[in-house]
């Protein structure tokens, strides 16, 4: 494939510039998109109908990631220097120098529900190309316009550096660029099934390679007693909100609410979500999926629908009722509100959970001491937990962790948000005894690129 | 399964406790093995074979490995604290902290070949340890009394912390301990066949777990002109001696020579081939996979046989007839030797090989360029990169990097031997906003276990 053949010759020579170089040009392309914002929005709206201020919104995340990513000292290198030592135990130790360096180019599929910051130019193409990797990104269908335009304004931008991102498009081509031997890695944000039949063809491989795959989840919400009481109408106001917003076509969607029986919680949500006006879906695959998705959630014995509205559906059971199956996630602006008397009755349910991106607690301060005895399941089935809030929104940060127990994702040990989520696309390698001056410039004693070494 | 209940049970309370006190549970290991050190050296030497020196020398580097590990600080939780800013791009960011804890019990497949260092004490269990995680030991069959031994030993030394340890054997044990739901992670040290097929059971779990599988290389070594003319002697004898050190049964043993057809070097390192006596095999198997390959290599139009001693096998073959099988790993004493006539011919042919652990080249000062020419190729091929000396004996330091490209390993991002080892069983999770007085302590402001932490 001409694409993949060019992100590999290419790939090389990127890995090798200074981290400094590979800032400038990724900067480049952010500047570029930037100045092309107003034509971009007006095709992603035309598209995808999420509207100009939220897709404004998105695109000025999406230059804040890959400036943020670029910004990068080139402490993804992780430099480990062992000086040479003849009375290392069990023998003489040689002089050894690790770094973590480029895997090679990178397949990225994009989203069809972030047309920028999970696209042709989001957070996978940013990361990898930090990392030094060139990338080829299979186009969503949902928008490609979008993404012809974003991947020529791009290539504008790279100017001698251009063959870093390749466009292609189709299902087919998509597959066939997944077992090109050429491709070192690949990162994948959407939905379980295709997620999972994408990650069983990178395993696959005559040569397996790594699949960065996010495939989402229900990203449970328990509210505690104590906040059901004290503060019911402030939580079903912030509940339908993050439930609703961009018709709850977000990854991190809080599908899945457990709340006290004796609480007005749900008529309280219930009458939030009541007058919600249809909102269009991304595309008709998504809304057909959303129907089919809450008529199976509806006919689970004990599910009762309480909200059958346009934009928004809501349903509730009781715990003695719930079953595996209402914790399968249904992408649109449906909640399940699960209602429990003891909370300890919760715990267990929590913990066979499959895994999540997030989990949520809504407590009060004194009700703490169950908040401690609940967080073990919830850091061992979650990638992010959160105090209060609501989990839509993931910021673009250091600590940020997007990335759950499978099967939210399918590499829960990284992330595919935050500036840790370079380290998806680098290998480490050991250099023994190399004379200095033939040393990649991280290991080097002079350290030109200033990048972070530790010593031992 | 009982051992994996148990470790199951033990592994909250484990991965909760401080750096300090699991160094002290797994000092405590480390000096138990000391102590017993010379009945479990005796029990080794009657099983393996491998002799009371070499043994001698494996059960220091095993307890020291165990001491180095457990000294961490803490820098593998690899924390990073985002402080709440509300002028944070593209909206205002929540308090993040996050930090890589324990993914649970870990299932180690021990190796034959180092019946201490890869084995029921070896580098997997101790990084485990190290994370936070309990292990499961299946046995190797090589050497069933030993490990029992260790096991019984490491319990007592356990104390109340018994549990961290369980043994199992049998290769059906082994299977259904890899299915099991409660296993996070695998470690194997051993073959492409059996690690390959251990590593599809992992991935085709309901849910899939990490399979660290270390599967050897023939960890190339490139003899360039100007060394072969200057120190031949020096190269063959060096080359001899890592060829049949512990009787070639290393995962790091130099299976493939390129040297210039026009040097002595075939010549001088068949000299001191001849000569050696058998010495025995670890086990039947291992003795009879090697015969059946060097049969193997043998049959393979142009390869010619040089030496066919009874203690070391040599081969050679020109550049002009290299063929993908003469890169196949020959486990035991057997080396092949490729004679090229320019180095240019030789770059395509290493560009083509599998993924390998280590890659060595003998240059002199003056062939640099050249060197620089193939460097590329080589880090791209392998885990670890030699400039001089022998890929045998792999150092625990910081910077060892134990683990190169498929095959040579499964998971080419990790490694199996030094203080990053750690990282494999590890998994991070983000806290946003949550209360300080209930965070992890190593997340905490006033860091009580004295954690590396970074602040953004």
């Amino acid at each position: 494939m001409k694409m993949i053949e060019r992100a590999a010759e290419i790939a090389g020579a990127w890995a090798a510039v200074s981290p400094k170089t590979r800032a400038e040009v990724i900067t480049g392309v952010a500047d570029a998109l930037d100045a092309a914002g107003t034509s971009l929005i007006e095709i992603a709206d035309a598209e995808t109908k999420l509207g100009t201020k939220r897709l404004t919104g998105e695109l000025a995340r999406t230059t804040f990631q890959m400036r943020l990513l670029a910004a990068e000292s080139g402490s993804y290198y992780d430099v480990r220097i062992d000086r040479a030592d003849p009375s290392w135990p069990p023998g003489p130790r040689p002089e050894l120098r690790r770094y973590r360096t480029a895997v090679g180019p990178v397949l990225v599929f994009a989203a069809s529900n972030f047309p920028f910051a999970f696209s042709v130019a989001g957070g996978d193409t940013a990361s990898a190309w930090v990392a030094g990797c060139s990338v080829v990104v299979k186009a969503h269908p949902g928008h490609p316009e979008l993404s012809r335009r974003t991947a020529s304004i791009i290539e504008d931008a790279l100017g001698r550096w251009g063959a870093l991102l390749g466009l292609i498009e189709g299902e087919a081509a998509g597959v066939e660029a997944l077992r090109h031997p050429a491709i070192a890695a690949a990162a994948f944000t959407g939905s379980v099934a295709g997620g999972l039949a994408l990650a069983r063809i990178a395993a696959e491989r005559p040569v397996p390679i790594p699949f960065h795959g996010e495939l989402g989840s229900v990203n449970p919400v328990i509210v505690l007693p104590g906040a059901a009481r004290t503060r019911a109408d402030e939580l079903a106001a912030g509940y339908a909100g993050s439930l609703t917003m961009g018709n709850g076509q977000f990854c991190t969607n809080p599908g899945l609410v457990f709340a006290p029986s004796s609480s007005p919680f749900v008529d309280l949500v219930a009458e939030r979500l009541r007058g919600i006006p249809a909102t269009p879906f991304l595309n008709d695959r998504i809304a057909s999926g959303f129907h089919t998705g809450a008529e199976r959630l509806t006919a689970i014995p004990g599910v009762r629908e309480v909200v059958s509205g346009a934009g928004a559906r809501l349903l509730e059971i009781d715990l003695a009722d719930f079953v595996p199956d209402v914790a399968e996630e249904c992408f649109g602006p449906l909640g399940v509100i699960v209602r429990y008397s003891r909370l300890s009755d919760v715990l267990p349910v929590l913990a066979a959970l499959p895994g999540q991106l997030t989990t949520t607690v809504h407590a009060q301060p004194e009700e703490a001491s169950d908040v401690e005895a609940l967080r073990p399941v919830l850091a061992g089935r979650s990638g992010r937990i959160l105090w209060g809030g609501w989990p839509t929104g993931v910021a673009v940060t250091a600590a940020m962790q997007h990335g759950g127990p499978f099967p939210a994702t399918t590499s829960p040990a990284s992330t595919s948000v935050g500036t840790a989520a370079v380290e998806r696309f680098l290998r480490p390698v050991s250099y023994q005894d190399w004379p200095s001056q033939l040393l990649p410039e991280p290991l080097r004693d002079d350290n030109p690129w200033n990048v972070p070494q530790g010593f031992s």
